[in-house]
């Protein structure tokens, strides 16, 4: 079964009927599941979760767009967070059966798509980033939608699709490809905050671990446990089991106990079977011996 | 996704034709996919493996036993392995999405099913028996077939459906509710074989190891590197992981290491899925956050 994730980002996060009516633009699209969908008034924002079969998911993205494109208008948007357009970042994700570069096919594909049929600027970020500075997406959004207004004239912040000037009420879209993400926290047998604080800094690539790590140092209020809050940006990269272990000899150090873990939300089974076949050192294993795995073909 | 597991063994094993037109009234039931299908001659028996959703695999069950009836002559049937009927045992196992209770409930419809309508005798056996005895197999099969057209008469081996005579041409039929069996390899860094063999014996039930276990030491000529070759009949009661770290700790008292391990066909997703709970110590985890569980559902 091939299933690919959106997380698109809409820059409305305070009209719930206009936020109800880009869901249904999704979930109308066959085979389509929305898995997730919250809205920020602050951030003014509205992240959607959702996966169905390579074509599906472009077609949904595609009408989410163009519901966006509608509903919203960026001369009236104002919110905390960084934003180019009233659908502002557009993610695909291989979760199952799907490679990397299918994505990054399928992302340029709907890219195209939006900035032709739309006239919205389309900016290809991350994995399917054709300019290298552009697999930034904080190079993308420099300026943000009013800076970009300008800026998007000038040869170098071009866009990849469509014209190169702003949709009179949309903006611009970056449309990308990534890995999933698993946000995954360890749970340690102490209440001291500078242990985790010490682990996190350790693992995450921003202090020279683990380039795909981002993590943070917490104090659980309810429990009085000290924990180590883990975003695994690339299981493929750095697995789940390495970093369970890295903890866990880091806390040793300090004398203290892993003395659990938590999987926050959804995981692709993918990163678990690598678990298994880490700490079972399985030799051949290959995910189609897993029975559902075969049945849903 | 509901899936259930079935593993029929048919009393056939050299006439491939009638081999292949019992698979035919298997294959065409819809939503069914025969995963596996293997033929010895001279047990003259055929095992065949096919899933799906419960109720289409008591569909394909009962039509997959009419066929046999057909075609196979249990007056004509000789072969080494114990056997009642054309289609000797018809366990069902509970794979994904479906409890035990509810495969028992499957196996026991199916059992009435063949039992009034082919008028086939019919045994309910391991986890779908009435009588405790006959939750043994063996008890079921005692006399095999031969045995069995006399002891039938007797109130105590009277069938739990249908008539209490066998099918002229079919015989009887062991039907059942089980358990998955995840057959698992572990291999040992020596090529001396005593140290698989002790180590089996540790773990296997029949020894006083895990009444779910059944193991033996192999060597290994390809590699001359002994295994410890190992049938889970229940991964619910002992994970992949317990049985890999009891062997771990049992070959560290020879001064053997664990050098890998293999899983051989498939598997169900939630037996590694326990393994990646297990060494991750995932605490509130649930098979529902597996993205692919949630998409299929």
């Amino acid at each position: 079964m091939k299933i690919v994730e959106c997380v698109p980002n809409f820059s409305e996060g305070r009209r719930s009927d206009v936020v109800e009516k880009i869901l249904d633009a999704i979930r109308n699209v066959e085979g389509i599941k929305v898995l997730d969908s919250s809205s920020d008034a602050s951030h003014n924002r509205t992240v959607v979760t959702f996966v169905g079969a390579p074509e599906g998911v472009k077609e949904a993205a595609f009408r989410a767009a163009e519901k966006a494109a509608e509903l919203i208008d960026m001369e009236q948007h104002q919110g905390e967070h960084p934003r180019i357009g009233a659908t502002d970042v557009l993610p695909l994700i291989p979760v199952s059966g799907v490679s990397m570069d299918e994505c990054v096919e399928l992302a340029r594909q709907l890219g195209q798509e939006i900035g032709e049929k739309l006239a919205i600027p389309i900016y290809l970020y991350e994995e399917a980033a054709v300019c290298p500075e552009r697999k930034n997406l904080a190079h993308v959004r420099k300026g943000e939608y009013e800076g970009l207004q300008e800026a998007i004239s000038q040869p170098e912040r071009h866009p990849d699709f469509g014209p190169a000037r702003m949709h009179p009420t949309a903006g611009a879209t970056a449309v990308g490809a990534r890995p999933p993400l698993v946000a995954y926290n360890i749970n340690l047998g102490t209440s001291d905050l500078t242990v985790a604080k010490a682990i996190a800094k350790t693992i995450r690539g921003s202090s020279g671990g683990y380039p795909s790590i981002k993590a943070l140092g917490m104090l659980i209020k309810e429990t009085n446990t000290a924990q180590v809050t883990i975003n695994v940006c690339n299981y493929h990269q750095v697995s789940l089991a390495r970093v369970f272990e890295t903890v866990k000899s880091e806390a040793a150090r300090y004398g203290v106990n892993v003395t659990g873990s938590e999987i926050v939300g959804l995981v692709p089974m993918d990163a678990l079977l690598d678990v298994a076949a880490y700490y079972l050192r399985l030799e051949g294993f290959k995910p189609d011996q897993v029975l559902e795995v075969v049945v849903g073909r």
